[in-house]
């Protein structure tokens, strides 16, 4: 289908056995009760092994935050209308979105891709300009997009992981777009073969009758275009969103350069899944950041067995529970190099009588 | 009972409603959909009320650890020797623990209390050395300790946080005792009036045949010292910690200072637990920070309405739960001060059809 992506796909490779039986010997060895700091440590050696490093590393940090409108939008499925997210892209631009705050906080860039906003955004430095057009087309009425786009979208996010490839540890997933849970709840649907009503929630914030209007506008646009779970590509396409496909692509290159993915929330998710039912091995490279208050997120994150690390109701998107849950992970890498061992400490381990 | 305990319990005030209501305005002004950052945003107005600031502040922290021995230990109640207390707080001093790494990362600094350790530790500039006994008395023969004792550790605990007002924004409690789940076992059956075994974990990591001893042992010390859950100070000298007890007092001299205290796991929330049923309006100023593997740990947030921040599988103590989830609770207060406005930004709130 496309040589880039096919190529992509079989570099991913699987879990370096090797890094991650040094990282849990370590992990024994460290001035704690074993497996006293729970998922942690798992962690900690899952990351070893998507690094392949004894020692695993996250201290460049990046939030990839992919922005593009929706022209299911005109259906009105959102509390908000398309021109905010041009909006918020400069917010983004300025520093003073939520997920700014949380990346200072945790150290981390924000990289904010134009994947397909609807209005043109004045050239900026800190603006990756990828547009592959002005917002997708109205999914309730026909293909959100073609095949080619949906192509392009998705090699636009591998070529991104692999510019970043080498100069960071550690990438989390954002997302912007007006309508975009609708695209997320559509492509859930897709692929679970779920009710709509039992994946579709309120979004920024959609009153009942929105609700409602939301869920029929979905049921339509997978009927009208009846997408087929075998084909990912399709799936993307007919009901995905520009900002979604190029997130698609994101982690597949991250999981080719063996970098993890810190999975946001409900829309990065919709990515996540689509990446994971295309090439299944991707999952060995994803961490679920948190659970997000939109009901269609809990039956994603089971089908990928994925476990959150935070469980703060949120649901504001952008990559803020990304950047909130990379300081969980890096807590993980730290305390597994950083910590005296037993030995190193002359502490008992509770096993001999006293180590020195 | 004590003039120091009872005026600093009368210094304690309601959270402060005018600067909730602040932080509340705030909050729906902020460039994201009201609510969208779900506990984040509960928490950002519940610390205005603590701090009576409308833009409360909680850059400077501070993990206290309190250390302190069991007499119950010889009892087999425990994975590890009395002597890894001594041990560890030389860890910390050394800078080689987990809390010392999870401290570190979030920019805290960790004050090490001997509260009651069963050695003689060197003096150090980074220990405070304000030791009640060597050790407590084994609880499954009589009391722990006299009242005299709890009601010092307790003026202890006072006193530091009344040291710290002033310099700290916010505190996290942290402990260190081989021993101490027993006597937090122990402490919540006295309370809650709950069967020994449904509130009594392994703890550091015993065994089955360990597991049942220990049950015995607390089941013992409540019948041989029944202790009054109507008097918390007795509670806390029949079947306490000096540690434990030192906790409940920091508690006390935070609240009545206005300081958030970020409780940790199963200790630290019996120490919250005694405090909370002394002084029922402590409660305002707990954070919980996550919820323990330990299973008396549900029940006793249950108990004092806290919901935990983090659900990490953590069991180490130390204060490892309270240093990871300050990232929380500071990435809530972030959010609420460095976050653009709806006007600020430019970008359309939902309810006008553009701000400007």
């Amino acid at each position: 289908m496309s040589e880039l992506i096919n190529e992509t796909l079989q570099k991913i490779e699987p879990l370096d056995q090797t890094a991650m039986h040094a990282a849990r010997q370590r992990q024994q060895m460290l001035t704690k009760p074993p497996g006293s700091l729970g998922r942690l440590e798992e962690l900690s050696i899952k990351l070893a092994g998507m690094q392949s490093k004894a020692m695993p590393q996250v201290e460049r940090k990046v939030i990839v935050v992919m922005a593009a409108d929706h022209g299911v939008v005109v259906e009105g499925v959102s509390a908000y209308p398309s021109e905010v997210t041009p909006q918020m892209v400069g917010n983004f631009l300025n520093g003073g979105a939520a997920i700014n705050v949380f990346a200072r906080q945790v150290g981390a860039t924000v990289l904010v891709v134009d994947m397909g906003v609807a209005a043109e955004l004045p050239a900026q430095p800190d603006l990756l300009s990828r547009k592959v057009a002005f917002g997708t087309a109205n999914m309730a009425i026909g293909p959100a997009m073609t095949l080619e786009q949906a192509r392009q979208a998705v090699e636009t996010g591998i070529r991104i992981a692999e510019e970043l490839a080498g100069t960071v540890d550690l990438i989390g997933t954002g997302d912007m777009g007006i309508g975009n849970t609708t695209a997320s709840s559509a492509i859930v649907a897709a692929f679970l073969g779920a009710e709509v009503a039992s994946v579709t929630g309120r979004g920024t914030g959609v009153d009942d009758e929105g609700l409602r209007r939301k869920i029929a506008v979905i049921r339509r646009a997978l009927e009208i275009n009846q997408p087929d779970p075998a084909n990912p590509l399709e799936v993307l396409a007919k009901v995905g969103g520009f900002e979604i496909a190029g997130l698609v692509g994101l982690i597949f290159g991250a999981a080719a350069h063996r970098i993890p993915v810190v999975v946001d929330g409900f829309i990065s998710s919709a990515a996540a899944l689509v990446a994971t039912e295309w090439q299944p091995s991707v999952r060995d490279y994803l961490i679920a950041a948190h659970n997000s208050v939109e009901i269609g997120h809990r039956v994603m994150l089971e089908r990928m067995e994925l476990q959150p690390l935070l469980n703060l109701d949120l649901r504001l998107g952008e990559g803020t529970g990304a950047a909130l849950a990379m300081h969980v992970v890096e807590a993980a890498v730290r305390a597994l190099a950083e910590m005296a061992t037993f030995a190193e400490a002359g502490v008992s381990d509770g096993q001999t009588e006293k180590v020195k």
